[in-house]
């Protein structure tokens, strides 16, 4: 009974398979756990902001009460951060969340939407979810770095509802030329520009949403900001888009240590600064060191991870038989196992796993 | 062009209102914050468990790591709590969030769906979110209680695909008796049976996805575990539903310190069996003070709040005015500025309500 009640676009979604946990490693592998390091989820190597631990230690004792449905204080803090108005902002459990509610609102059964892989695999799963056509449009591999297929894109645009873009990419690190946004910005389509990890590039199109209503930018607080754990994202977008998007997000999405902590986070801004440089100071030994080993192609990143290539296969097993956890990219479309993503950890995680990557080829 | 773009049912969506916060209702009369009493969002008067808080204070700087997708550990807990295998239960964001799923996985275009007004406003929104048609089968007001009318549901249950059914219900307090749930289980429907407010009955039909493979119980952190800030909700059913549930939840949906304090919060039964105490004997003292008053008519109630209705309209504005925050009930269809709920506070805060209200009429 229940398979002729369920829909048949929920039935083409792929069920979830969660990557491995350090205690699970610990035991497949008998190492033990203080000896593990997980380089494979691009979390924040200096942990959260001394300034928003203390903030879910003060609120601790309130998670009785529902959380600001509207986030209000969070979002004028925001509204400094990202220098436009709250009423550009929504927040979210998570940018997967308020990624869902752009996919919600705007894609059914019969649209289609472009996605440029390899690339975060939630676009897809989000196009399916909700019975769409996913369109792709792949990357170019270069010698140095991935580049988008300008020509493409725009084509594929014409045929689109919907775009996802995610700049800089995951996993190549690529960022999108601005030029290519603002065409692909004239076309009669959304297009949502994933920025997670733009704090690591320097570089935001954020500003561009005053002038491009079907433009929505998504960031996040699990990255530079080091609140994975907690479940904030956010997107700036016309207010018209904002109001739809508020319209269809669970009301108390956002928990309430969540936006203390968020809010927290973007007053200590000496923390950001220091996540950032660690992870540009890393990012450049790794791209360094990895191409001086023979037979290795490491891709310019301007995110806090990088993509290498090897001519092994299965080389993500053999540095987890030595405790050290990154992403095999298998599961990306249009890579395969010689593909592996890293993310950029403290100097001493960066050189052990250079160390390991050594000896294993 | 976005009007062109977002989906007709998406606006049909109303815009949502959020409930006034303790620091506006201070301001707009001129009230000190502290002498404000809130009892009209149904929170755990006792606020959180101690372990849970503690809980959260020693997990707080993990918050730069991503939770546990599949909230292994919550899942084992909440296994021995509810007495069903792991593999029935599903996690989520709040019980919000958990009945989005099931719509997702359930309703579009062209699907029906029951609900049982005056009932919790954010299943009808959900209906409309995804497409479907919303069948009213209203409750029957009693003398001393309401009741779901059992023809009616039955009738309307054999043109529906999904029900959402409350026990006890919000706003009115009422048990679903378990004889008429059984019948609704044969109709080749999904029963969705919202239990947020079950350990306050000390009922729960949870035993029954055991046998009815279209049964799925809701359950909540918010209420007598006092985690509504935190926002965890889970469900119980078949494993095959609870399949697909899991293919469509985003998979980082339960924050870390909420799957902790969750779990500390399931091992402290003196802090939930106080929780269930303090609510039964001010439920009592409630509903008697209300009917000893002329005019009011106060319903019978197996949750943490009383319905009551009176004849002077918009008794809430005045009660507001005295500091204490209800829930006038006009945005319940079927019910109109006489009625009001009114949530079960701590002993002297429900005999503030009582004076006051006495006060105003």
């Amino acid at each position: 009974m229940i398979e002729k009640l369920v829909k048949e676009e929920i039935k083409r979604v792929p069920p979830y398979i969660p990557g491995k946990s350090i205690d699970e490693i610990a035991k497949a592998y008998s190492l033990p756990e203080e000896k593990i390091i997980k380089l494979a989820s691009n979390e924040n190597p200096l942990g959260a902001s001394p300034k928003a631990i203390e903030a879910i230690r003060t609120h601790a004792a309130k998670v009785n009460i529902y959380p600001d449905a509207l986030a209000g204080e969070l979002r004028d803090a925001l509204s400094r951060y990202v220098g436009l108005p709250s009423e550009n902002i929504l927040v979210g459990n998570g940018s997967d969340d308020v990624m869902e509610q752009c996919a919600k609102v705007f894609l059914s059964r019969g649209d289609s939407a472009i996605i440029t892989p390899p690339t975060f695999s939630y676009y897809k799963i989000l196009i399916t979810m909700y019975g769409s056509q996913c369109i792709e449009v792949p990357l170019i591999e270069g010698d140095a770095e991935y580049a988008f297929d300008a020509e493409a894109l725009l084509s594929a645009a014409t045929r689109a509802k919907l775009l996802f873009l995610c700049s800089p990419n995951n996993p190549t690190g690529n960022l999108i030329p601005e030029a290519l946004l603002r065409e692909i910005l004239e076309k009669e389509a959304i297009v949502i520009l994933d920025e997670a990890y733009a704090e690591f590039a320097g570089t935001s199109f954020a500003h561009l949403v005053k002038h491009h209503e079907n433009l929505i930018v998504l960031r996040t607080f699990s990255k530079a900001f080091g609140l994975a754990g907690l479940r904030v994202g956010y997107c700036l977008a016309s207010e018209k888009v904002i109001d739809y998007l508020a319209r269809v997000r669970q009301p108390f999405s956002v928990n309430l240590l969540a936006q203390v902590a968020a809010m927290a986070a973007l007053e200590d801004r000496e923390f950001l600064k220091q996540s950032v440089e660690i992870v540009r100071e890393g990012r450049k030994y790794l791209v360094e060191e990895l191409r001086k080993i023979p037979g290795v192609k490491a891709f310019t990143s301007q995110a806090n991870f990088v993509l290498f290539r090897v001519e092994k296969p299965g080389l993500a097993e053999e540095l987890l038989k030595r405790g050290i956890i990154t992403r095999g990219c298998e599961s990306f479309p249009g890579l395969d196992t010689r593909y592996i993503r890293v993310s950029v950890g403290k100097p001493e995680e960066n050189r052990r796993f250079i160390a390991a990557l050594r000896e294993v080829l």
